[in-house]
């Protein structure tokens, strides 16, 4: 059994799934959620509320390993470094553990799920409901997006596991 | 006598430097340097390197407050994308040892040292050699720019002191 953290990046609300995945490559739900970020008065007290929002669901939950989404480049220059600060932010939280990461491309994750690259959020959103057993109301969509990115890393490393390929080979294929 | 840690973060090389400022608002170099990410392996890494840097840093100068260069936004997407990542988890890092940090544009650190906002990169070197002290030879690019970030914000301090208000104050106006 393997716990996978998935973190959706923002800098205004971080997505965080958690799943396990068995040596079949089954995955059950384990937590979902969103940390919001917005009631910090500045921008690094923002940053600082991610850092100890997501020291505190490691310490609970105790993952192995962590996924997160490459970032979506579609975007304004100030877009990108506000992103890219969540993101620079989670990934130092998560390294200071030494847990392993993985990073997917959001095209990886819908193409991993849906089937289809290009699919929609929704149609990734009702993949990640039926894959983990959730009723309808459940999820957040930061939360449900997080758990798509950790259900991407479980198919990942399954196919990985079967190909006699270490995720990371894979994933600098990808 | 009050420490202060200035960084300029960047993906490839971060620049340190660490000054101490007295009640009469002179200033003394401490310790300056670039902390070099490019030999790790891929990007999560780099930002591992940074933040163990930075890290092992606080933890020797033991620093009372921070001050951070803001990101100077006339770059591409992926740019802004990368240095907003080593700059989120520069303050990450900081934010977690609760240091009261302080951000500045990079025109308010040229009009700080040099008077002018529109300053070349070898004026502000220059001023901070001059204003610390300096041989020629010591500075490398990268913390030559930290140190520049600390004595603005040992300026800006004394300011802040001299009239009544809190740096946090005179920042937000600036």
């Amino acid at each position: 059994m393997t716990r996978i953290l998935g973190i959706d990046p923002g800098s205004q609300r971080t997505g965080i799934g958690v799943i396990d995945v068995d040596a079949a490559g089954r995955c059950r739900y384990v937590h979902a959620q969103a940390l919001v970020l917005l009631a910090a008065e500045d921008f690094p007290s923002r940053l600082g509320l991610l850092c100890d929002g997501l020291e505190a669901l490691i310490a609970q939950w105790q993952p192995q390993q962590v996924a997160i989404e490459t970032v979506f480049m579609d975007k304004s220059a100030m877009s990108a470094l506000k992103l890219g600060q969540a993101r620079g932010a989670a990934l130092a939280t998560v390294v200071r553990h030494r847990l392993p990461v993985a990073e997917y491309e959001p095209r990886v994750v819908k193409q991993s799920l849906v089937g289809r690259g290009a699919a929609d959020k929704a149609q990734v959103q009702h993949m990640v409901r039926l894959l983990l057993n959730l009723p309808e109301a459940k999820l957040q969509a930061d939360a449900a997006d997080a758990l798509a990115i950790a259900l991407t890393h479980a198919h990942m490393s399954a196919t990985a596991g079967r190909t006699g390929l270490s995720t990371d080979a894979l994933r600098r294929r990808g």
